[in-house]
């Protein structure tokens, strides 16, 4: 059995779980405390960073990229996430590189350690100013993703990506700590809406992390 | 002509040069000043960085992985630089991204930022607590370098590969300041000696940026 190292909170791992269950691939989840540097997952993966899958044959792929390009090498043809011609495939991988890397680095890591990593790492106060520019950081991002989602039915075009599974993956982690304003980003909210109702993300909007309870809205399909 | 976006002192912009270097695809470099959010450039790229290849079609390619990629797939099978069976490529990959976004934020952004600019920009002075973390994070990086340089001929493995590209490109920028000692790390030192005196890297050693001379060793080949 595939396995899938993760925790739910990092957004990289739920892009991961997506693209997964998109392709209707099982794999036995085993959750990780990046912060903690165990040892064990050091040795797996030197970079301590989540997801990282370990296939059936013991292949070891680390970060959501590299799982994802694995198995569009690996599967089948129709099943494809990056899909198109060569210029739509850049298309698709430019902008999950945006999610898995500016989105990461400019909302979604500061707003994890502040709101989750400090608390159970008993590692200081929240950061006020920290958490005000990835909350403004955040309207950009929304911003740009209204701007996408207006152009086409997808982020990437007129079928659903990898692209969309990465953005939705590390928005649903911000929506689940409650700091996505829909009512702002009606075209974003939209797209939201329907990628959210799709059967790969019941998973997601199933998962309660101990000691910090998902916002009310975060598993309602109609928020 | 291919029109390469760039500046001389980012790390993944020189990724880009050496594999079009290594593929013989010639390029019209056109430097930018990332920075400066200049708005031509946003336009062409809304993330902001370099490099963007525009390839004679008129293609925007946004970020060096995104631009190995696509030479991967319309480029001739045997100039592979990402190469091997779907396990072989995963580590490629895996590498890769290691230097693209860990050694980047780890060394290569706190080090351009404190040293150049800062400078460039008039953004205060350098901060030596910020160049003190990153110089202890280079010499980790090395350190795994090091390790990778011993198990194979090359950091992915029996050939050379993007993850080489990537890992000299980076180091290079940090040799150019002359922040990386080079005895203290032998076995990456052997490498890079290989890598440096490819027909590829003769560019990069011919780069010299107004108001930063780079370090004497620079341009050498026997460092």
């Amino acid at each position: 059995m595939r396995i899938l190292h993760h925790h739910p909170l990092y957004g990289a791992s739920r892009t991961a779980r997506l693209l997964l269950a998109e392709r209707g691939l099982v794999f036995l989840p085993k959750m990780e405390m990046p912060w903690e540097r165990n040892e064990d997952f050091l040795t797996l993966n030197p970079s301590g960073e989540v997801p990282v899958l370990v296939t059936e044959d013991g292949t070891v792929l680390a970060g959501t990229t590299v799982i994802a390009e694995y198995f569009e090498e690996t599967e089948p043809e129709d099943s494809r996430l990056i899909w198109g011609g060569a210029g739509e495939r850049a298309e698709i991988r430019r902008l999950t590189n945006w999610f898995e890397t500016k989105f990461v680095r400019e909302v979604g890591a500061p707003l994890l350690n502040e709101r989750y990593i400090k608390r159970v790492a008993a590692a200081g106060n929240p950061s006020s100013e920290v958490m005000r520019a990835a909350m403004t950081n955040l309207h950009i991002h929304l911003d740009y993703i209204d701007w996408l989602a207006e152009q086409g039915n997808w982020l990437a075009g007129k079928a659903m990506s990898l692209a969309d599974l990465s953005a939705a993956a590390h928005l649903s982690v911000t929506d689940y700590f409650g700091d996505v304003d829909w009512s702002r980003h009606p075209e974003a909210k939209e797209w939201y809406a329907k990628i959210k109702s799709r059967p790969s993300f019941r998973d997601l909007l199933a998962d309660v992390v101990a000691g910090l309870a998902p916002a009310a809205q975060y598993g309602d399909l109609d928020f």
